[in-house]
């Protein structure tokens, strides 16, 4: 029998407390040796934090000309890219540097394709369809969050289907990546939390995953125990830096799991409601993250079992079926802690919303083919359900 | 403070049972969509296997020409490697493909920089003194063992200086990896227990290194975890294909981790046993690794003592020193059960000789630094004297 699985991930991380700080002495790490101009993207609100006055500054004491974009809207759509790619115009840039949440990286990589390839973006959606490799790119994730560091997807928004969907190439793979924890001390309690368990669904839906194996388990369960033990900390006393490096860890591990492994039915189901509804994408995954995981229960009972040490739950004398209840159990009492929304009628869902809702999750072909169950409609419908008692 | 670390690691992995078998179809990973000739550069051990025969018949389906090297030493000298590349002459190839040990793998990364750069090996000796990108390289490991597939290191032996020394240049990362357990299912009792426990002391050193990091601790854990519950199956049941996958994993997540946090003094106080007295590396580390670890003792108590449990040693109710002096008793138990000599004076090294090879073992500084403790030459010579009981 011949078992296959792969996994790649960015050129170049450099990692550790204020990294940030040696941006510029890193910059050949692109594969560029003399790099001289560069163009930032990224959105306001990094911006007001001032990390982006401190890397011109770096660049220019290099005589290196740095252009700043700030035009990234959140969970952008197809439009939303375009406008940014139109706005940089033909101004050339030997490396892109990409600062911000999953909404910034993404749009940095896929203007790094677009700038090389003679494509529009509807043309690259779906997996391997980007022909040549782009400009360089830097990434720096200020989220812990997406792992989109790592990852070689980009998610965007059709609006007109109502759907985010992905483009999947090893051209979307960044240079180098820059890991560091201080840029998301200042990070907002709800965009905490919500990040924080979009990266553990990401680790979850990874190990549970029809395409887990031992090179995403390994990402996988460090990325847990790294969220598990940081998340609430992290909510409650955003400064601590020990907490905010163990989640920027936990997510960019995350980000490698799923790279290897593939989200699955969470994700496939929280596409809709961010693409109608613009429910964030931690929000809806966080919750729709136990209800799926209860939906998958018999199936995945065994490896649900084994997260629960990871998570740091006691199970000494429990059953495998009492272990992993417990892991739901924590994840409820989770999304609890860090008050994210329970009601999807608080964004608007109606009842009679549901069975497009499920209709446009069951599109989601490439993740739902990760999850361990077959969902039908009449099981997505049921799920969604649950969120508007 | 600002915290630098950094990983890099080959540019894509392909991995599991039977993996070979996709050679073929993965050739464009290395970045050239229309590989016409490949050279396979390997030993007379590893064709005897048959795998060689298997990759070029793939080849030949898709009409690329494959030349075959085989003639890698172990341990292979500065001049061992020069005649390989003399003897390649001119000939021009798209792709090179390294099969076997680490012997081969470091001589298919130094030939694929010789092939581009114009330099002598010894020009290269040293950090990040390779100016350019090598010809691209397919890397396949045949022992659970070096990690190198993963390194940017390759390890030269000079015969003069009587010493072992490094290249290390991103360079030397391959484009693509093939893990393949299958591929070791035969390799000898003696070698697998040699360079399963080289395997293990990546990792240990990479956990109490003074370079230790986030990063390398999850590759060091993982690697320990999965060489501890397999090592001595591996040994004594060859052919299981558990054991050898764990083996295999574990010592490619040892690479990862040297490559972020180095090795130590136990490799530092290898190299001139290898240099001088054709010790295997893996055999002149693991009789070291015990007497060092001891050594090291009281600077890593508390660390030694966190890899117990990864280890699957029982430290309930221990404490740190406990938990930490029962990790060195089950290095010990292992290299008995694997039969590592233990006697330095069956290598034909006689008390006199200590001297000089402390000498050596004090030049390796590059390791040195990562190591917990200063050893002065004293300290050196003690531990090559507890090997001449
Ligand atoms: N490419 C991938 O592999 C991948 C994986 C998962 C999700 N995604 C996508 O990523 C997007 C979501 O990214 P996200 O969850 O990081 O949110 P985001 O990037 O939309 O950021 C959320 C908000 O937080 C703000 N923000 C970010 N960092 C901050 C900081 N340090 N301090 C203060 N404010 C800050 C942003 O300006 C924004 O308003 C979605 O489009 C999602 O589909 C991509
Ligand atoms: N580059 C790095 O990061 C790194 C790290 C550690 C060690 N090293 C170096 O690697 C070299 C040692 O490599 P090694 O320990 O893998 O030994 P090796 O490559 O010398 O192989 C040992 C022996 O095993 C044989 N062999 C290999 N695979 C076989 C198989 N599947 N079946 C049967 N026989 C097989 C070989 O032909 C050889 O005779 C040393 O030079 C060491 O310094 C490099
Ligand atoms: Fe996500
Ligand atoms: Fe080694």
């Amino acid at each position: 029998m011949q078992q296959l699985y792969r996994f790649q991930t960015a050129a170049h991380i450099v990692a550790g407390r204020n990294s940030i700080q040696a941006l510029a002495d890193n910059l050949h790490f692109t594969g560029i040796h003399d790099v001289k101009s560069v163009l930032i993207i990224t959105q306001p609100s990094i911006k007001a934090l001032g990390v982006i006055d401190d890397i011109v500054g770096q660049l220019s004491v290099k005589g290196i000309k740095a252009d700043i974009n700030t035009n990234v809207l959140p969970e952008p759509t197809v439009g939303n890219i375009e406008e940014v790619f139109q706005c940089i115009g033909n101004e050339h840039y030997d490396v892109l540097i990409g600062i911000g949440g999953g909404s910034v990286l993404d749009t940095t990589k896929i203007i790094s394709v677009l700038k090389t390839n003679n494509n529009s973006i509807r043309e690259l959606l779906g997996t391997d369809l980007v022909a040549k490799p782009g400009l360089p790119t830097i990434l720096i994730p200020t989220t812990s969050g997406t792992g989109a560091e790592v990852t070689p997807n980009a998610i965007v928004t059709l609006p007109d289907e109502e759907l985010k969907v992905g483009i999947v190439s090893k051209y979307l793979l960044p240079k180098v990546v820059i890991i560091d924890p201080m840029l998301t001390l200042g990070l907002p309690k709800p965009i905490t939390a919500a990040t924080g368990m979009d990266a553990f669904t990401h680790s979850l839906e990874s190990y549970i995953s029809n395409k887990a194996n031992p090179l995403s388990d390994m990402f996988a369960l460090e990325s847990i125990r790294l969220i598990s033990a940081s998340i609430v900390e992290a909510y409650q006393n955003g400064s601590s830096a020990d907490a905010r490096e163990k989640m920027l860890f936990g997510s960019m591990y995350g980000g490698m799991a799923l790279t290897c492994a593939g989200t699955a039915a969470v994700h496939a189901l929280a596409y809709p409601l961010g693409g109608k509804f613009k429910i964030s994408h931690g929000v809806a995954n966080s919750m729709l993250l136990p209800h799926v995981m209860e939906f998958n229960m018999d199936a995945i009972t065994d490896r649900l079992s084994q997260v629960a040490e990871p998570m740091g739950i006691q199970i000494r004398g429990s059953s495998k079926a009492e272990a992993a209840g417990r892991v739901v159990d924590r994840i409820v009492e989770w999304t609890k802690i860090l008050e994210i929304p329970q009601d999807l009628r608080s964004f608007g869902v109606e009842e009679n919303d549901v069975p497009a809702l499920a209709v446009s999750a069951s599109k989601v072909t490439r993740l739902l083919n990760n999850n361990p169950k077959t969902l039908t409609l009449d099981d997505m419908e049921a799920i969604y359900r649950k969120l508007l008692s």
